[in-house]
């Protein structure tokens, strides 16, 4: 405690607690010491060097004469292990409060770590009181609990283990495209395109905070049948599909990567408010083995790398949260995702003896308990389920022209755990059936924009969309969806 | 156009349109042709090789024999010389139209390429009618009129090339924060912080589409009082500071690339009602120094990233858009940055000669005129201004305790031709300082979790925001922030 009180005085000179008097009166030599990260501390092979590590501790522990402290800094989940003198106990070194340190890097007697650090100065940058403070020391505390607190759980080892997967696995995955020749392109979050289809809708207006009820009514009235701040009615994007379409009428391959919002009424596992979708759009293809490849090799290659370059922090999630994960994620690694038509799959669901809920004639769409099902009857390896009704898919997807059984050329990704990872289709490129269909659903003035792009250069093209925080929850085992993203925002929740 | 008429009975088998009549009746050997990218075609040493480009007419030249196009896929700015037999004019080779060629790479006898494509069979994939296309064959439109075509205008050589550049950018500065070790974090699109002070916000609630007006009026009497679908009010964030700075309480450094939102009713060439920021915040920095070196660094390694790789696409904007653009860069690229203080740069107005419209006094904000006047001063190499009046920063920038004059340790980064691209500052820290200024302005209880990361091990810290808009302007020497962005969004406007 005394630490910042006495900050608020000497700042920037050194706080030092034991040893090194003199930095108070002069210049120390100690600031200029080489800062390093815990994570390159713990692999340093330069034994004996002077460093500077600043970070949080994660616990003490007392011995006659010395204290041992293990910080973190967020850059490794391993901590590293502070040797200092016991005569700095109870000095304001509790759990969770942040520390300067300066010392000697030495190989480590015990057998759990090679490194640790000979503490020569300690200066406690910040404080916490550890009554107050809601993570325990030595308390695992479960994910439920540790959600209650978005603006502190990541500092706790499983969600900064989670953070630094998800940035990893972002960056695999802009590699994945950028290697494949795509285009990033960034699609817009506000759209006046209303009419996708794909559930319920948020509408951005200006805000009227400073305003008064009283003063609001009246201009509510005044401006009745005025034009909205866009002059249209807007919304938040559902999905960048539309716009990526625009694109691939220039590019051979584009991608955007951002949030999605649904204003779904759910506080499920699997739903949030605000969402991450990769999704991916590919000029002159008329096959969708094209995509299935690419959603396929997305994934591989994206989860390799994360196994890779993450794997203290991925064995973490398959140890502690969901035991023996690891065994799923290296089967789905090693072979080569099932491919089924719909009616395939209605046939495997109609032959099972198991009981469902929803019906399962042709025609209708798959629900998670059919999805699941499929999953394990392909023995738990991702299926990727084609050709389903006309009927129940967007305008958008291509005509197969086929029957007796009507089909349009979309894709659904099923894996274990998760159900439907991604979803894609060939989109209708051919003017005429477009227009058509457009048409039947009084949509063609709003979409002449979509039809044009079919009227000046069209190619057959097709594209797919992955939900990212589904795909982490696939790769880690986590049940939660809401345990994946940094703030979760859902309904009756948007907390920060 | 008959392709197309074609294509619909006979895809997926090839529509040849000479010299392979077989191709019709029999599965075609071309069919399993090599499918190469014009960009990759352009630098190909294979010649004599067959392959199969798609991508769309840029150009017709018909002589005796020979008919010559130029095809470009969007792989990249240069397109691909086509050589075929005369017989095929008139057959729908018109500007604009998709088409699917195989034939051999041969070395070019002209200076202008070092390879062209003599062409086996050509399959217009997608026809365009010449009258209808608002882009007409050799005529350089201005970015005024293409952006009337948000959906067509990624076909232009000039916004094709913007596309390019933004996501080469987008990975530049993704590499660099990477290799940095600054983890990315998602922040949220969607929040409940209403008082950041950041100019006007947008509202989020679910839309009511389906409703009529007065069904509507009814429910909204019912609803009075009634939560909100995130039982709180929200907004789209305006910044992901505050997210960022939750993450320096666990991370060394962490960064956000994302959208965020103004509905600030301006129609400028300057504003967006959404655009893209890159965000980073520091923990355990004391030092101004630091956060300016990371934008300096930021901006010289992204740009030289860019000049590498996307020379051509950057040569286009300096050498037709502005022109002489190209040594501005290099000035900007070869000199250290300008840093100078609040104060000094209130006392360079006051010495100027020039008059300015807005006040110079200690005290005033600094305006568009004085960040042009302050760059010019600097003789054009961007000037970081430090130490702002404490008065006119938002309450999170750090209290400098100094005097007569009050500053707060912020710093805007002004560059030539677009005035502000950065802002950052160090943060207050110190929980005391921090609570007496939320309390003074009635935020002490909307902040308490803000307070809170004070309170639990708070470190010294301290971040930026750049506009990335903004950054492309300034490297490209684009004038209008609407000619940067794919889909842009300001008042009034809301395309597709």
């Amino acid at each position: 405690m005394f630490s910042s009180n006495l900050l608020r005085h000497v700042t920037p000179e050194w706080v030092t607690l034991f040893s090194c008097i003199k930095c108070i009166s002069r210049q120390c030599s100690q600031k200029q010491l080489k800062k390093v990260s815990v994570r390159d501390a713990l692999s340093s092979k330069a034994l004996g060097s002077n460093v500077r590590i600043q970070g949080w501790v994660r616990s003490v522990r007392s011995q006659k004469e010395h204290l041992f402290l293990h910080v973190n800094d967020g850059s490794s989940l391993q901590p590293l292990q502070i040797v200092a003198s016991s005569d700095l106990q109870d000095r304001g070194l509790t759990f969770g409060s942040a520390i300067d340190v300066t010392g000697s890097l030495e190989k480590s007697p015990s057998k759990k770590q090679n490194v640790e650090l000979h503490a020569r100065h300690i200066e406690v940058t910040g404080a916490c009181d550890p009554v107050d403070y809601p993570f325990k020391i030595k308390e695992r505390h479960s994910m439920e609990y540790i959600r209650q607190f978005p603006h502190l759980r990541c500092r706790t080892n499983a969600f900064s283990a989670l953070l630094r997967v998800r940035s990893e696995a972002t960056s695999a995955i802009q590699s994945f495209f950028k290697d494949n020749g795509f285009v990033q392109i960034h699609t817009p979050v506000i759209t006046s395109n209303d009419c996708e289809g794909a559930g319920d809708l948020f509408q951005v207006e200006p805000a009227r905070r400073e305003r008064k009820q009283e003063v609001a009514d009246q201009e509510e009235k005044e401006e009745e049948g005025s034009p909205h701040f866009f002059s249209v009615p807007t919304y938040l994007t559902v999905s960048g599909q539309l716009h990526l379409e625009v694109m691939a009428g220039a590019f051979p391959a584009v991608y955007t990567f951002g949030p999605t919002f649904r204003a779904e009424n759910s506080q499920s596992r699997r739903h949030l408010a605000e969402f991450y979708m990769v999704e991916a759009e590919i000029a002159f293809t008329r096959s969708l083995e094209d995509i299935i490849r690419v959603m396929e090799n997305l994934f591989k290659a994206s989860t390799e790398h994360v196994l890779t370059h993450c794997a203290e922090d991925v064995e973490l999630f398959h140890k502690y949260v969901t035991p023996g994960h690891r065994g799923q994620v290296d089967l789905m690694l090693s072979r080569k995702f099932n491919v089924i038509s719909y009616t395939e799959a209605i046939d495997i669901l109609n032959r099972s003896s198991q009981t469902f809920t929803f019906p399962t004639e042709w025609g209708c769409d798959l629900q998670t308990e059919h999805e699941k099902y499929l999953v394990k009857h392909c023995g738990n390896v991702p299926v990727f389920v084609t050709d389903y009704p006309y009927d129940i898919k967007p305008f958008y997807a291509r005509d197969n022209q086929d029957g007796p059984h009507h089909t349009a050329a979309a894709v659904d990704l099923l894996v274990p755990g998760v159900g439907e990872l991604c979803g894609g289709s060939l989109r209708e490129e051919r003017l005429d059936l477009l227009r058509n269909r457009l048409t039947e659903m009084g949509l063609e003035d709003t979409y002449k924009w979509y039809l044009q792009l079919r009227e000046f250069g069209s190619v057959p093209h097709g594209g797919f969309g992955m939900g990212f925080e589904r795909y982490l929850q696939c790769i880690l085992g986590v049940d939660n969806i809401k345990d994946v993203i940094p703030f979760a925002r859902f309904s009756h929740s948007c907390l920060l």
